[in-house]
């Protein structure tokens, strides 16, 4: 089947889109607006970008239901200060608690019953039962239009990182102990269980 | 553990970053050189973006031998086209083939013994034996540096999709079919048979 995107429902691209890219790191980010309601969504446009400045990037599409920019983005334009907390088999269901569109004034630190924890380099709290929190200061972002299915992307650099020491291990995060889990298309989430690995080659021109 | 990125060795933060940043999807990118050598290298550093326009971004780092571009960077920079090759349980071994970091005169479509398919709307050639190839066009590219550790972030924009259709169902990617393959720390990587199903709560404000 050969397609082209542009003459395609942004939904039907999405449709493809999240099943095309798979499997997905998902970024629990926690901001703060410019009146102190804290804010936690989740998002799976995500990654790391290089290691040395600490980058990280994810994109917050504009809302489904009527074009606006998620609570998430304003408050990093107003602020630019977020947190990235990892999501694992833990908090993978009160994370889900805080999909919905809620309207700014709601805070869904309480929604899912998840706690905050100060951060050391930012005002937006952590997530203190995520074991990996990465406080971020706004680098840049890109914006894509505001035509449905446009969406911006946040790039951040960590500038302080907490890790649970049950988790860590000379200089590594152990999977089997972070559990973390991956998105997929749908109401389909992964988890990091089945891993197999393969040496890189030598060399050998 | 606290933890202050800036103050450790890129190698370190590189470490964490893998371990905290999964499961991650993997680009594995076609290019071509301006003398017509064709180029096959995997990214994890790789998300979509946006459906409309239909974005995806990836980031190459700089290489770890020498600081230099890698050839995929390079050829983007030159040609502004690529394509993004889904990587599959079926195609993961010979991707892991063209993972050293090999001159730009070789051709790793050769190295692994994939296939180059031609392309629709770009010079650069799909890998056949990948169940889904999207072809784009470069948008922009964001450097962070040149010190070790640094990246890039390549921006592009899908301009045509090719699915095969034994992984194609009624507008979606059938991920039992298509097999996906994610990135994990180290030598590691995941399939993606352990999920679950989250359905996304009722909104009740």
């Amino acid at each position: 089947m050969e397609l082209t995107p542009k003459d395609l429902s942004w939904r039907n691209v999405y449709k493809l889109m999240v099943g095309a890219v798979v499997p997905r790191p998902i970024a629990f980010v926690s901001t703060i607006s410019d009146t102190g309601v804290l804010n936690l969504a989740a998002f799976s446009f995500f990654n790391a970008v290089c290691p040395q400045p600490f980058i990280l990037s994810f994109a917050p599409m504009l809302r489904g239901e009527d074009g606006e920019k998620k609570d998430t983005l304003r408050n990093i334009e107003r602020t630019g200060e977020f947190v990235v907390n990892a999501v694992t088999d833990r908090i993978v269901r009160p994370m889900n608690e805080t999909a919905p569109e809620f309207p700014p004034e709601i805070d869904e630190f309480k929604v899912s019953g998840l706690t905050p924890e100060p951060s050391r380099r930012v005002r937006p709290p952590r997530v203190l039962e995520s074991p990996v929190a990465m406080e971020c200061k706004l680098l840049q972002i890109v914006n894509f239009g505001t035509q449905p299915g446009a969406g911006s992307l946040v790039l951040g650099e960590v500038v302080h990182m907490r890790i649970h020491d049950d988790v860590y291990e000379d200089g590594k995060i152990l999977p089997d102990l972070l559990a973390p889990i991956g998105r997929m298309a749908g109401d389909e989430y992964i988890r990091t269980t089945d891993r197999f690995q393969l040496k890189r080659p030598i060399l050998r021109v």
